[in-house]
């Protein structure tokens, strides 16, 4: 195939949840095309490097965050969705806590910020369908996988967890049976240890056991919210 | 990026289920590199086609079997997972019963047959990677969409259902609590037809109602198994 002439991208979307707020990390594109319009951070896969290499690098480079949990969520190839040439994308996505890592542009991108997922910008390319892609793909994950624990303190109040799954999953959830099925699961510890907050009573902690997690899923045991 | 030499290609992994046996369709390489070896079908995106209208070309010419609902699985990119150059290759999965297709090799394959996927002959590349990941994502699949049932016929006794259900979950099921939870999704019809099989009493005949599955997925339920 030596007249193939396809280039190779990796795109990272990187989503922040923070106090009832979900958001997207973007980047405004340095040159042409879309030179100003904001995009999700990416770029070239160099030659010797893994697709998972390339999406790190890149995502360091254009936005100063240095993660290594992005998981691969679809690749997009659609003949015209880039103006310069045929391109196609390997799309990643990840959820950090946005306080944890300081954000700073350089080399594509021009500026770098944290958007909500509801008061988006305009995109360049097709970067609104990976978007709601990979929005979907986060909604639809957290009711089999528990990664919504990375995004909350290592000792969370009950209520901080049923606040986050009714912001990534844009409903309420029902308290009484949602307490009763987390608690259900088994991989949650309660911990002698209280926290006051607000007008509330104190609130006991709780701990995510991630090792309890991995020995429940490795015996084939199904997480499911 | 004039100097990435990367090519792309694509791969498809058609599973197919029959009377308790899940199979995948195979073809026998007649060129190098793995000159005479088992591999999935697939090869190289043409510049000007769509990702999915290459893997269903290459399916189509080197099996005979024209599909248009295969879904994408996962892009695997390990640099050397190719000995030729740098190839990436975006892997493609579908179900079909064998029955209902006629099978033969043309162009760059040798022979092609369906493999018991307990009994998988040695792969070129990556290929078995690739299949495990695709026969763990078939598994998880069927727990949250009713894609078993394009494999059953049109009009089924509830037993060909659980049948297809223990052998693709690769473990036996409740039978009541499957029965339960399966009507109680509401989304199988019981038919005024029975059938008798076997030496067993005849037996009700059940009919997939995709329009109300449909609604109901539109609907924000979320079909669980």
């Amino acid at each position: 195939m030596g007249n193939q002439s396809i280039k190779l991208t990796v795109d990272a979307v990187v989503f922040g949840y923070e106090e009832g707020v979900i958001s997207v990390l973007l980047i405004k594109r340095k040159y042409n095309p879309f030179k100003g319009k904001w995009a999700i951070p990416g770029g070239f896969v160099l030659n010797e490097e893994s697709l998972e290499q390339a999406v790190e690098r890149e995502l360091e480079e254009e936005t100063g965050v240095k993660i290594n949990y992005l998981e691969q969520l679809y690749t997009f190839g659609k003949p015209n969705r880039d103006p310069r040439e045929r391109i196609v994308s390997v799309a990643y996505f990840g959820l950090i806590r946005p306080n944890a890592f300081k954000i700073f542009a350089s080399t594509d991108a021009e500026e770098v910020a944290w958007f909500n997922i509801n008061e988006l910008p305009e995109l360049s390319f097709d970067h609104s369908d990976i978007l709601e892609i990979a929005i979907e793909r986060l909604k639809n994950k957290i009711t089999y996988e528990p990664i919504g624990f990375e995004l909350l303190d290592k000792k969370f109040p009950f209520s901080d967890l049923e606040k986050l799954y009714t912001t990534l999953l844009g409903r309420d959830v029902d308290r009484r049976n949602f307490r009763k099925k987390i608690l259900g699961l088994n991989v949650l510890d309660e911990l002698d240890e209280k926290v006051s907050k607000g007008s509330g009573r104190p609130a006991n902690l709780f701990q995510f056991n991630k090792k309890r997690y991995f020995e429940l899923k490795n015996a084939g045991i199904i997480f499911e919210i």
